[in-house]
C-alpha cells in the first residue's frame, strides 16, 4: 500500500490469528480473533516479530489476579502502523514501531523529568484492558471480550496499542526485525539498568543474580561502561556454555539452592562486596542476599525481579543506617522508551552494543508452545517468533 | 603551660571527675576516675565542653548487649589536647579537637574514596574499648576497669580519644566552645544527611519523620539548599513554640499515634510524595511510612534513626521494583569528620548555618541527670554542659 493512502483495513475490523491464553498455565490455543480499529490516541499495530519474556510466562501461569483469561499475553514485540486513530499526530501508516509496556506520555512532570521514566498521566499498571478508557480490542469469534496484557498484547497478528507505548524507530540501514524486537523489554531493561539505575563506573565490581536475558543484559551494560569484574549468579549453571559466559565477560558462580547464602563467597571474590548487585529473579530472599553482597559505604542494590504479589523483603534497620548501602529498583531499566529505544538501536547498529547472542532461537508464531517451553526449561535466552510464518 | 612544652601531666595518669554509667538506667554517678596516659595514635584530651544526644539515652537505658556498665557516655564534645601518645604527629598538646564517634583514618580506600565516609581500617563499632588495642583508659579508684562509649567518653573532665577520631580545629575569630561542640554529632548529622547523602536540591519537598536535634537538623540543611517544603513530624508538637519552627521553615504535622499512617496527609500536602524523607527515630513503622510517603519516580528516604539492635523494616518487592524509589541510610550525615567539621564550623562563622538554635540549656557538668531529664522528657534541644562549672 502507498503510505499516502488509507489501507482498505483502517477503520475495520480485522479478523487475525492470536495465541490466546485461555486457561492459566495451558497451551496457548492458536485461534482466529477480531481486532477492533484504534480509538483515539492509539494505533493498530501489525505485528512483524514478537520474543518471549519472562513476564510473559510469569502471568500465564498466575491464575489469580492480576492473572485473567481469556487474554493475549506478549509484549516484547515490533510491528508496522496499519491504522492510527483519533488525534494521532506523531505516528501515520506505514511507521515501524517498538510497544512497550512502560508508558511515556511526553507531557507529564515524570516524563518531563530527566530523574523518573514513571508516566503519572497514564501510571503504568498491570491492567487487563486499554490503558485510556479501560476497555478491550479484542474478541473472539463468538463475539466474546478478549483481555489485553501490558497495554501490547503481540501474540497475535494485529493488535492496539495506545501512542503512548509506542516508539517509532527509523529503519536506517539494515535493522533487522529479529533483532530490535529484543529492545522491546528485557534487553533495554538490563541495559538501561546498569546505565541509567546503577551508573555503573568503570573499573567496578558487578554481581547478577540471575543469568536470564535480562541479569545478562545487565552484563552487557556492564561490560560497555567498563567493569572490572562481573559475576553472576544462578541455579543452573549447565544451560551456559563456557563461550557465551565469556561473550558477556561473566563469570559464573553456581548457586547450590536458593536458600544457600553465598555471601561468603561472594565476599572473597569481590574483597568486601560488589560495587553493584542486581536482582533478576524476584525472589524476596535473593534481594536480601544482594543487598548484603554489597559493598558498605557505596554499594548499590537494584531489583529487577518481578516477586509474587505481596511479597516483602526484610532489611535490618542497624543495616540500613550503617551500611551507607542504598536499594533501588526499576522499571524499563529506567529508561524513557520514546528517547532512550532509538538510542539503544544506534548502539546496536554502531556494533557498540550486543543483541545477536540474546536470540537462542527463532521459530514460527505457530510454534509459540515450543517457545515457552524452551524457556521455562532454562535452555532459551530470547526466542523470537516471526508471525508471518 | 606553652604550647611546645610538655605538660608536667604528661605520660602520667590523671585523676578527674566523671559521670558514669553504674546501672544502666539509672543516674549517672559523679565520681572520681583514673584517666590513663594516650597509647600510640592516641590523645588525651581535656572536655570543655560536652553535649548530650540521643544515643547516650538509647545506651544508657540499655540493659543487654551492647550496653556495658559501668561505662563513661557522651560522645558530643570539644576539648583541647592535654597529651599525645606515640605515633601521633598531626596533633600537639593545646590543639581543639572535636571528637566524633566516626572514624576518619586517612589513608584506606574508603577514606581516600569521595563516595565513604566508613573508615575501613578502624571500622565503625559500638565497642566499650579503644580501638586500636581493645583496651580501656580508665579506671575507677578502686582500679576496676570503667569501659568507653563511642570511641569518645566525654562525660569525664579528660578522656583518651584515638586520633583517627578527632578533629582539629582552628580557633580563628571567636568560636564559641559551646556551639562548636555541637559540629560532634547530632548537627553534623542532621546537615550532611541533607547535603551529603540526599543532596536535596533546590525547590524540593522534604518531610522529617521525628523533630528531635537531627531532624531539625536536617531541616537547616533543607533550608540552606533551597527547599521550597519542609514538612516536620512529631507526636510532641506541644514541646515546639511557633518561633522554634519558623526559624526552621518548618511546617509541623502531629501524628496522633506511631501507627497511625500518615501517608494520605502527607501525598496531599506534597502532591504526591515527597522528594525526600528522612526517618530520625529509629522505629521500622516510621521508616516503612517514610518510604510509603516518597514521590515514585525518584523519591527518596534516608534512615538516620538508630533502631532496636536486630529489628527489620519490611518493603513490598513489587514496591520496590516498581516505584523507582531509593533508600539508604548514613553515619554522621556521610560526611567525613576531618574535612567536613571545619567546613561547617566556617558556614557557622559566616552567618549561614544556625548553631545557635539548637542550644536551648546550658548547664554545669555537675547537673547531667538533669540534662538527662530535659532530653527525655521533650524539653531540650541540646543542653550544652560546661565541664569547669
Ligand atoms: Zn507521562
Ligand atoms: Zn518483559
Ligand atoms: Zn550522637
Ligand atoms: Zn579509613
Amino acid at each position: 500500500m502507498g503510505s499516502h493512502q488509507k489501507p482498505s483495513t483502517a477503520g475495520k475490523p480485522i479478523r487475525c490469528k492470536a495465541a490466546v491464553c485461555r486457561v492459566a498455565g495451558a497451551p496457548l490455543v492458536m485461534e482466529e480473533v477480531t481486532v477492533a480499529p484504534p480509538q483515539a490516541h492509539e494505533a493498530r499495530i501489525r505485528i512483524v516479530c514478537t520474543s518471549l519474556c519472562q513476564s510473559d510466562v510469569t502471568f500465564w501461569k498466575l491464575k489469580d489476579f492480576p492473572g485473567i483469561t481469556p487474554r493475549i499475553l506478549g509484549h516484547e514485540a515490533i510491528g508496522i502502523v496499519e491504522s492510527v486513530g483519533a488525534e494521532v499526530t506523531e505516528l501515520t501508516e506505514g511507521d515501524t514501531v517498538i510497544p512497550v509496556f512502560l508508558p511515556d506520555c511526553g507531557e507529564c512532570s515524570d516524563c518531563l523529568s530527566k530523574k523518573s521514566n514513571l508516566c503519572s498521566k497514564l501510571p503504568f499498571k498491570v491492567s487487563p484492558w486499554m490503558p485510556r478508557d479501560g476497555t478491550s480490542r479484542f474478541t473472539d469469534l463468538d463475539g466474546n471480550t478478549i483481555h489485553h496484557f501490558l497495554s501490547v498484547s503481540s501474540f497475535s497478528e494485529y493488535t492496539v496499542v495506545d501512542i503512548a507505548h509506542l516508539t517509532k524507530i527509523d529503519l536506517d540501514g539494515d535493522v533487522q526485525m529479529n533483532r530490535a524486537c529484543l529492545l522491546s523489554c528485557g534487553i533495554s531493561t538490563g541495559v538501561g539498568a546498569a546505565w541509567r539505575t546503577a551508573d555503573v563506573e568503570e573499573g567496578t565490581t558487578v554481581v547478577i543474580f540471575g543469568l536470564g536475558s535480562i541479569g545478562l543484559a545487565v552484563a552487557e551494560g556492564a561490560r560497555i561502561r567498563g567493569a572490572a569484574r562481573i559475576i553472576g549468579i544462578d541455579m543452573k549453571p549447565e544451560k551456559f556454555d563456557v563461550g557465551q559466559l565469556e561473550d558477556f565477560r561473566v563469570q559464573m558462580v553456581a548457586l547450590s539452592c536458593l536458600e544457600c547464602i553465598e555471601l561468603q563467597v561472594i565476599n572473597e571474590m569481590t574483597e568486601g562486596g560488589a560495587d553493584y548487585c542486581f536482582e533478576c529473579v524476584g525472589l524476596p530472599s535473593l534481594m536480601e542476599e544482594a543487598y548484603a553482597c554489597c559493598r558498605k559505604g557505596w554499594g548499590k542494590t537494584i531489583v529487577l525481579g518481578v516477586a509474587r504479589p505481596m511479597s516483602e523483603m526484610k532489611l535490618e534497620c542497624f543495616e540500613v543506617l550503617h551500611s551507607g548501602k542504598i536499594l533501588t529498583g526499576s522499571l524499563f531499566g529506567g529508561l524513557k522508551p520514546k528517547s532512550d529505544i532509538p538510542m539503544l538501536l544506534k548502539r546496536y547498529m554502531d556494533r557498540d552494543l550486543e543483541l545477536d547472542k540474546f536470540v537462542t532461537h527463532e521459530l514460527d508464531f505457530k510454534e509459540i508452545n515450543t517457545a515457552f517451553d524452551l524457556l521455562i526449561e532454562g535452555k532459551s535466552l530470547r526466542c523470537v517468533m516471526w508471525m508471518d510464518r
